[in-house]
């Protein structure tokens, strides 16, 4: 076998691949109501439905162990993993983990993980049920698949929303993006320094949403309360830009979003400038905000915004009129996936 | 936070690390019936019960893709997910497939992995319903998590091993174990040569049972027709030495096996006897056979014989006896987890 030939992943970039990898895939059950292309697979159980979904973080890519504490990892693969079956308004119930081990990896270590993972259940009234451990070359791997369950009518799917729908978010975008750059400065300088004192101060917040992102299931549930359904739904994980582009794809729609109603916190912005990084960037393309996005009809719109609980920061359009981007001075411009163009 | 200080992994052993990682967990929900300690969770969903399991692969541990073909490697990822629920007696459904992408993986590589996963999910009526995809600094990695489901009074946990219980096996042992060694020893003997043609002829059976290892679905079907309802089962993946004993341990008894009653195939005791190997100790100690082990009642003895399906290896007894391996001489071997001491 020769792995070295052929054509690069990245030349189809994240989404292309996983059309490729599942477009070939046949369902046989008539159990299973939907695949691919949301943020849980929906599964058939007559009344209700099942929501089943996978996430897996690798030790480099998703993770550096030498600031990212295990605790705080524990937790956030679980909200990661359980903030897919939200996204869909379902109530996470039961989670399984399977680990990978690396040598450098001690028992300590794995019980502060599983402090972590366990402090997320809890919080979120989720059950870890079951697990797999394997041993790993190079670094930690952990994939947590979650299980929740819906009943039939209350599913919310990417593809439903509809021309004049607000879109809402949960919280400020970018924070998380910020963090890590925080992080990632502190140990490029410190790097040489035998006892080295980060910098952090002012920026705590910043290090919370990156370590320690939490589930909105709280909002899921005034919403239910006050009898506000969304249309669609998804967990910002990929960043603004690429999410609501794949609302739209999924609802064959378009939106308007206004740059002056994005929220974004006061430390992301002061770090943002002294980075030199556009805090819009960041709030658009800056990724890991694990908030929930989603839309309501317009009528609404009194209701929502009294609950002080989302931002409104735009809505749905015709597929035609693309996903656009308005400034403070008007100026439309269109949203791509990873990157905005003038 | 430094992970270089602390209790190596190994000193637990994974069924230790296993119960100190899980010991602390929480059930919150009411739907979960099981958690850890079988070969799947339980979940509750009225007359029938979810099955939930999860299994990781890494390379260089549990594969070698300089000789593993990626079809062969992904077929093989899925049947030992479904083999989990297969183990609970459970109808297997779905999977999620989580992967993490090494740098050398490349389109037509995944496209020959999903070839074989979709292969697999064929031949057992499963469907791939998602995923999640991330990029890996040094390997592949592969985790399956598959759901199933069975009425609440056909499920068999590790648990229900009764005092005179049939002790049966689906396969011959050890083949998996040997076809593993072959490839490995063509490895080492071909590593410095520039055309290599490793030599397998008369051992094709080893490779396959290793590359390409079948689930059992067909013999639950044939018990289920037949009426007979095993009282526990178990997926041998570790050894039936391991496994066994993990048999006894939920079930707490004992068990006899017969020695000259482990089937061993022709060509596992050929190479085996080459490779200077003891064809029992791969029997036993081998792994990753992917077969079933399950118990019947006595009464069943001659039901289960005629339908040539299955070897009846040996029978339960009280705990005090042990866990006995009994030589063609009549001498008692106490078997350990991963070694037997004469």
């Amino acid at each position: 076998m020769n792995n070295n030939k052929g054509t690069e992943i990245a030349s189809l970039g994240e989404f292309g691949l996983v059309d490729r990898l599942t477009k070939r895939l046949e369902q046989r059950n008539a159990t299973t109501l939907r695949a691919a292309g949301d943020d849980a697979a929906v599964i058939d159980l007559g009344n209700e439905v099942l929501l089943l979904t996978t996430d897996m973080l690798t030790e480099g890519i998703d993770f550096d162990l030498s600031y990212f504490p295990l605790k705080h990892l524990g937790y956030k693969a679980v909200v990661r993993g359980v903030n897919d079956i939200l996204a869909m308004n379902g109530r996470p119930e039961q989670i399984v983990v399977a680990l990978g081990i690396s040598a450098k990896i001690t028992v300590e270590a794995l019980d502060a993980l599983y402090e972590g993972m366990e402090t997320a259940c809890k919080e979120l009234g989720v059950d870890l049920v079951g697990g797999d451990t394997t041993a790993s070359m190079n670094g930690l791997i952990i994939t947590i698949s979650a299980v929740g369950r819906a009943a039939k009518d209350e599913v919310v799917y990417r593809s439903g929303a509809k021309e004049h729908d607000l879109i809402c978010i949960t919280s400020n975008l970018g924070a998380a993006y910020m963090g890590l750059h925080l992080l990632e400065r502190e140990k490029r300088v410190l790097k040489d320094i035998a006892n080295p004192k980060p910098q952090f101060a002012g920026f705590e917040y910043l290090l919370e949403r990156y370590l320690k992102p939490r589930a909105r299931a709280n909002v899921l549930k005034v919403l239910a309360d006050e009898g506000i359904r969304p249309t669609s739904m998804i967990d910002l994980s990929d960043g603004l830009a690429s999410d609501l582009r794949q609302i739209c794809l999924a609802s064959q729609c378009g939106a308007r979003i206004y740059l002056e109603r994005i929220p974004i916190a006061r430390q992301t912005s002061e770090l943002a400038e002294q980075m030199h990084i556009d805090p819009v960037v960041a709030a658009l393309n800056g990724g890991e905000d694990h908030e929930l996005m989603f839309t309501v009809p317009l009528a609404m719109q009194e209701k929502i915004m009294a609950l002080g609980l989302v931002d409104v920061i735009g809505h749905i359009t015709r597929e035609e009129a693309g996903v656009v981007l308005v400034t403070p001075d008007g100026e439309g411009i269109a949203l791509k996936a990873q990157a905005f163009d003038r």
